[in-house]
């Protein structure tokens, strides 16, 4: 954040913006005070949440982009840019776990996880890198995980593409930060509250009651918190989980 | 930070309260509701500090203490809690950095720095954690530097003693989290705006007008979001630089 | 290497054959007995090799193979396995390091810096697997570099490919080697004496004199070291670089 | 290893010299035709060795020496370089786990780990890079652990001393390296045949016939290869562990 957006905290952008942590993060910007964008493949599904905001009269702009397509990505960026504000802080969120052995990762599986968890993340990183070293401020926040600081058995795939996240967002906090851009990476590892885990997790309810499910909510919050810090101490990495995780 | 803590925030322990970084956690803890005490090997020259709190109507409490005393330690810890209040958070921030080649690091810095970086952090949040672990909440921070994740030529005292401190804290944290003590390690990978820095940097004035040199507040700020983070979502690591630092 | 493999060392593969580190391993394997076979995108490039390979009486195949490619990947090791006999140790050397600014990196070039070193290591890595797994034995090798380690400035493209190359070869390591499949890892964290690097490294020839550029027969001379290591003992990485290098 | 010392390689020191990992190193630098010194705390229970070695007709200095003395560790290096020779390799390799929880380490314990694993690596390090530096070349192997990379719960005074001694590795390998003084770190990520393992593991023989244990012969290997090393590519670190181990 940099004095000039004080008053006028500006635009967000949350891409893979799912029911859980996508949502919980635009909600947070949202109660900052910024005006919200949020892409996910499908913007239907982002309905509910669409309505949430107007109730609240937060300005809240859904739209429908596959952050593997560069022409998407780029038409997303320009038209945010052209019709909403200018972007203060752009947060990549994209995720897509799916945990196989090595012999049975065919090279479609390996590519689009990949197409999906790093080269969209490098996609939607530059587009907001060339708007934000224009302007001479901005942050931009990518999502990490386990498989980030980890290879591990069955999880070739995944960790392949999230490593190739954790150093692209790394390249860019050593090269943007001298011009003033705030990139940070934040290692979430654990099970988040989401449709997802609550089905992979067995004694989902049971651990959720008693905090060992990482809120989505609390979660946000770190997000916000990285867009607040003062310039004079940024971090660039933080990791979150609960209480009881094993790590 | 747990339930029954949020009507009654309770005492927050600094130990390493210098003139800069632990004044300024001294501070925001005050600011955050906590009763203060702040430890260092003079509690005289606490005295500003316990006057600017007084004249704000906090209570705040300075301690002469070595760390590196076990007996001195163990009085500090059962005094406070006796007297005082329970410890809801106690954060080690003593440090020591005297960069040496290795041919000239003489056994007693090697050892006096390994005692104070590494050795007080093992008594202080051992004591800690004794206080904690029976009460069922806590948190314990320990401040570590860019010599807790590299060593370099002229630093083999100093990163020896931060790695020590830094394997302290992670053991720690992997063996209290599941006992609902919150550990976390703060990573300072650069120049704070204290005394001792501002005599080292040559251009020490003109890299904090340009926010260069990490501030004491802004820094001080993340320990008081690590102590209220819920323990659904507990950070372990975070580091701190200023933007235009090079790492 | 297993017990079997002992009277009758059986068949290398290397993929990404070049002129300097490439072919010195294959002179490498060859002199420890095993026949080997060499790809890279041109096999007419590895006719010198051929030629001096014919010469000393080593068996030698070369392939034209892109291994981004994956249909000629396989088609590659299923000749192999077929008609010269079943690999022992498959080593996937393929790397293509542009620096370039995240703002100047276009879409082509990320992707096919990745497709070049991930896509292919994966495609080579899993085959292997598929092979080895089958018979219970076997080496596999990825060349690593500085970047696989760490991000940086005008890296964000090459540190994301050799990142996502490492945490593919940590999870197979994690995941074969149960299997008695050895993964490993050599990280070259210098120049290495190519063509490439004597272009681009100012004073290389005085570096190369005082030892300060790495020797390709010194650096292959650990890949053999690593297949002869017993299963009791296997390293899954190490780093190389010359004395003078700072890092 | 340089030039000069090929024809004469010169005087090996092993401190930490015990029955197993020590005295397999010993043997190694004895075929590789060095004169080996051995020192451990009682340099009775080096008469084995000393007996095997006479028998074979290699050079065999057995010391006794706590090397956690100053005087005592100074003593040692000067009266070998002054009766025996120059010391081409120095290696460290004491160690001292005994795993306990934080509530229940007490500070001796805490103290004498630190001390065994961290302080006398110091000093036996800095004593040899003393000698070396000034003849221009040698070097120094410190011995890691599991420990030296992860803080685990029980695992704080053991990890916290192994931390200190990688940082002190890696510290003096960036410092030594421009001065030809090769610094490595050997990372023993399992337990090790040893008379303490087979005591700790419940199915320790099954696991050694299943090559489940790293054999000391083996392992030793790799401080031979460290040693033959040229300076155009070092390896300052690499890790060790069985096949079957997870990590």
């Amino acid at each position: 954040m940099n004095e000039a957006s004080t008053t006028a905290p500006g635009v967000a952008l949350i891409v893979g913006a799912g029911d859980a942590i996508g949502s919980a993060i635009c909600r947070k910007f949202a109660a900052r005070g910024l005006t919200v964008c949020a892409a996910r493949r499908n913007a239907d599904k982002l309905q509910p949440l669409a309505d949430e905001m107007a109730a609240a009269g937060q300005p809240f702009y859904p739209f429908s982009c596959d952050a593997r397509n560069e022409d998407a990505v780029i038409e997303l960026f320009t038209h945010i840019e052209q019709d909403i504000g200018p972007l203060e802080i752009v947060i990549f969120n994209v995720g897509a776990n799916v945990p196989m052995g090595i012999l049975d990762t065919d090279s479609r599986k390996f590519f689009k996880i990949w197409e999906m968890a790093c080269f969209a993340g490098f996609l939607c990183g530059r587009e907001a890198a060339r708007r934000m070293t224009e302007r001479g401020h901005g942050t931009i926040i990518f999502t990490g995980a386990t498989a980030s600081r980890r290879g591990g058995a069955g999880f070739a795939a995944f960790a392949s593409a999230k490593h190739g996240l954790s150093a692209l967002a790394q390249s860019m906090a050593r090269e943007l930060g001298p011009q003033n851009i705030h990139v940070a990476h934040v290692v979430i590892d654990a099970g988040v509250d989401t449709e997802w885990v609550s089905n992979m997790v067995p004694d989902f309810e049971q651990l959720k009651a008693d905090d060992g499910i990482v809120n989505p909510n609390d979660l946000a919050d770190n997000y916000v918190m990285l867009f607040d810090q003062p310039r004079n101490a940024w971090t660039y990495e933080l990791d979150i989980r609960p209480w009881r995780e094993k790590w």
